[in-house]
C-alpha cells in the first residue's frame, strides 16, 4: 500500500500467482534469474497473470538549456533542433532501435529555442529554452509545473494509443549540466564526483564545466527536500516533463523503462514528488556517464544492460526493451513439467 | 592473419571502414559503446560493411552422462529425453526465445540415452550416453571426434539453411560435472572454486558433486596440452558437438553467439583446437555458476548480459541476440552527419 491519490500499489496477490506459476515451468526453478523477478514485477504492475509489454511507446522530450552559452558543451545549441528534424526524418539512433522493438514513436517540443519542422511534432513548447541557471534560475515554478503537465499529456496519448509500457528519451544539448546540479541538489554529493565528460567534454572543458556547476548550486541554492523548487531552479524543460511522463504512466499501471543518466535525474525527481512512482520503474541500463551511478544508487535500481552508453534519446531504454518482451514471453509460452511429462522432483 | 588451414583471420580493412563509417553517425563519437564495438567485430568477421545477422540458427545438442549416477545432478537422467521431447514439442525456454528473434531451432540427438520422438529431431547419435567419467574414460578419442563432427554438419546446416550466426545450446543431465572437469583439467583450477548448484545441488550434494569431480580428474589425469584427450576422458557427446559446431560456424565466417557455462567450455576447447576461433565467439553472457567466470576470463571474454541466468540450452544468447540486431541496424540505417544536416564539430 502506499499513500498516492493517483498511483496504484502493485498487486502483490497477482505477482504472487505468477510467482507459483514460474515454479511450474519447466526449468530449474530460478533459472532464468533477472528475467523471473521481471515477470513477477510486470504482473504486479499491471494486474495481469500474462503482462504484455508489447507494443511500447517511446516518447522523446526536447528543449534548450540557457546554460549552454557557459561552454558546457562539446555541441552548438542549434544542435538540439537540428537532431529534431533527424528525430522526424527517421535517422537518428533512437529512430532506428524504436523501429526494431515495433514502438510508437512521439517527439514531443516543450522547449526547444530553434526552429522546427512543423509536421512529425507534438508542439507543446513552454518557453523557448531555459535561462542560462549559472545566472537566475531556470525557470518559475509555474514553468516546470506546465512542463510536468506536457509529460502527463503525453503519457496519457500513449496509453490511449495502446501502449503497454513507457519510454522516455530526450535531447537537449548541456542537459548534463543541468541534471548533474539537480543530482547534486537532491543527494549533496560533490560536482566532481558527478560530473564526467558527457558527450565528449574533456580536459580544461570538463573542469569549467564543473565550476560553472558549482557555482550554480551555490547560487541558486535549492531547497532539496523541495523537488519542483530543483526542478524549477536547475533544471530543464525536458527533464520536467520526463518526470511527469513517468508519473502519468504509473497512475495507468504502465510499467516504464528508464534510460540514462538524465532519464535517471528525472525519475528521481519524479519519486520525490511521489514516492509511489517507484515500483514502476525499471532500469534499462547502466550509463557511461559517472553521475548515473551515483543516481541509480540513490534510487537502490539495478539496470539490466551495461554496455557504456552514453547517448541518451532513450537509446539504452530501447534496447533493453526485448528482456522485457522475453520475460512475458516466458510467462506466457513455456510448457509446465506437468504438461511436458518431466520428472519435476529433484532426486535422492 | 593466423596459421589456421580451415578459419580465416577476420577482414581488418573492413573493420577499420565500418569503424570510420560509425564516426559519421548523428550521435557522439563512441556514445553507443560496446553496440559500436560489436558492429565493428560482426563487420571484420562477415566481411561485409553492413554485415547481416539475421536469421540466426540455434542448434540444441542433447546427450546424456553416464556420472550422473553417482548423483551429481538434482534431476534424474530421464530428464535429459523428457527436455528433448519438450524441444519437440515447442514448450522449452529456448522454444520461447528463438521464436523471439526469429530463429532456425534444430534439435540434435548426439548421444541421449532414452526413448525420443522419431520426429522433430537429427539424430545423429554417436553413442547412448558417455561411460561414467568418475570410473573410466568418458568416451574414446575417436567417439570425440565423431561427436565433434556431428557439431561441424549441424553448422554447416544452418549456414546452408541461410543462417547469419550462429548459436549453440545443450541439453544433458549431469554436464555441469563433465564441464567443470574439463574447466579444472585445462586451467588447473580448484574444482571448490568452479563447481557451485549448477540446476540446483547443494549442501551434502554439492559437497558429493566436488569430491566425485576430484577423484575423477586424479583418476583420468588427461594431458591438458591435448584438447583431445580432455574431451574424450572428462567430457560429452554435446560439449564435443558444440566445439565442432563453432569450428564449422568460423569456417564459414558464422559470427558465433556464445551461451553459458557449459558452452563457454566447449568453446574454450574448441579455441585450444584452433585458436583462430576465437574472434568469432560473441559471449551472450556472464550465467550465475561459479566457473563461468573462470571460463570467462581464460578467454579474456566480457558477456554482453549479466542477469544471474543458470539455464543453458541456448537461451542467454538468444536473450542477448537483440544487440547484435541493433548493432546491425545501427550501421545500415542511422543518418550521417552530413545527411542530416547537423553540426558535428565540437565548438570552441
Amino acid at each position: 500500500m502506499n499513500d498516492s491519490p493517483f498511483i496504484p500499489a502493485p498487486d502483490t496477490a497477482c505477482a504472487e500467482r505468477v510467482g507459483r506459476h514460474l515454479a511450474t515451468l519447466t526449468k530449474p526453478p530460478g533459472s532464468l534469474g533477472r528475467l523471473e523477478a521481471l515477470a513477477v514485477s510486470l504482473a504486479g504492475l499491471t494486474g495481469e497473470d500474462f503482462p504484455r509489454v508489447t507494443p511500447p511507446g517511446v516518447v522523446v522530450f526536447a528543449a534548450d538549456h540557457g546554460v549552454a552559452e557557459e561552454g558546457v558543451s562539446a555541441f552548438p545549441q542549434a544542435v538540439t533542433a537540428q537532431m529534431v528534424a533527424n528525430f522526424v526524418a527517421g535517422g537518428a539512433a533512437i529512430n532506428v532501435f524504436a523501429r526494431r522493438i515495433g514502438a510508437r514513436l512521439e517527439v514531443v517540443d516543450v522547449g526547444v529555442a530553434g526552429d522546427l519542422p512543423a509536421q512529425g511534432i507534438v508542439h507543446d513548447k513552454v518557453r523557448p529554452g531555459t535561462a542560462n541557471l549559472a545566472r537566475q534560475d531556470a525557470m518559475s515554478r509555474d514553468e516546470a509545473r506546465t512542463a510536468l503537465a506536457v509529460g502527463r499529456r503525453a503519457a496519457g496519448r500513449a496509453a490511449e494509443a495502446g501502449c503497454r509500457c513507457l519510454i522516455v528519451g530526450e535531447m537537449g544539448i548541456a542537459n548534463t549540466t543541468a541534471s548533474s546540479a539537480m543530482l547534486a541538489a537532491f543527494t549533496g554529493a560533490s560536482v566532481a564526483e558527478l560530473v564526467g565528460p558527457g558527450t565528449g567534454v574533456v580536459g580544461e572543458a570538463l573542469a569549467h564545466k564543473r565550476t560553472v556547476i558549482e557555482a550554480a548550486l551555490a547560487e541558486r541554492a535549492p531547497d532539496p527536500a523541495e523537488p519542483l523548487d530543483v526542478l524549477a531552479r536547475l533544471g530543464g524543460l525536458e527533464i520536467a516533463a520526463m518526470a511527469g511522463a513517468y508519473l502519468e504512466a504509473a497512475a495507468r499501471r504502465m510499467p516504464i523503462l528508464v534510460d540514462g543518466f538524465i532519464a535517471t535525474v528525472a525519475a528521481l525527481t519524479a519519486c520525490r514528488l511521489d514516492p509511489a512512482l517507484r515500483p514502476y520503474l525499471i532500469f534499462g541500463h547502466r550509463s557511461h556517464e559517472p553521475g548515473h551511478g551515483r543516481a541509480l544508487a540513490v534510487l537502490d535500481a539495478e539496470p539490466l544492460l551495461d554496455l557504456d552508453l552514453r547517448l541518451g534519446e532513450g537509446t539504452g531504454a530501447a534496447l533493453a526493451f526485448p528482456l522485457l518482451e522475453a520475460a512475458t514471453a516466458m510467462l506466457a509460452e513455456m510448457a509446465t513439467f506437468a504438461e511436458a511429462g518431466i520428472d519435476d522432483r529433484p532426486e535422492g
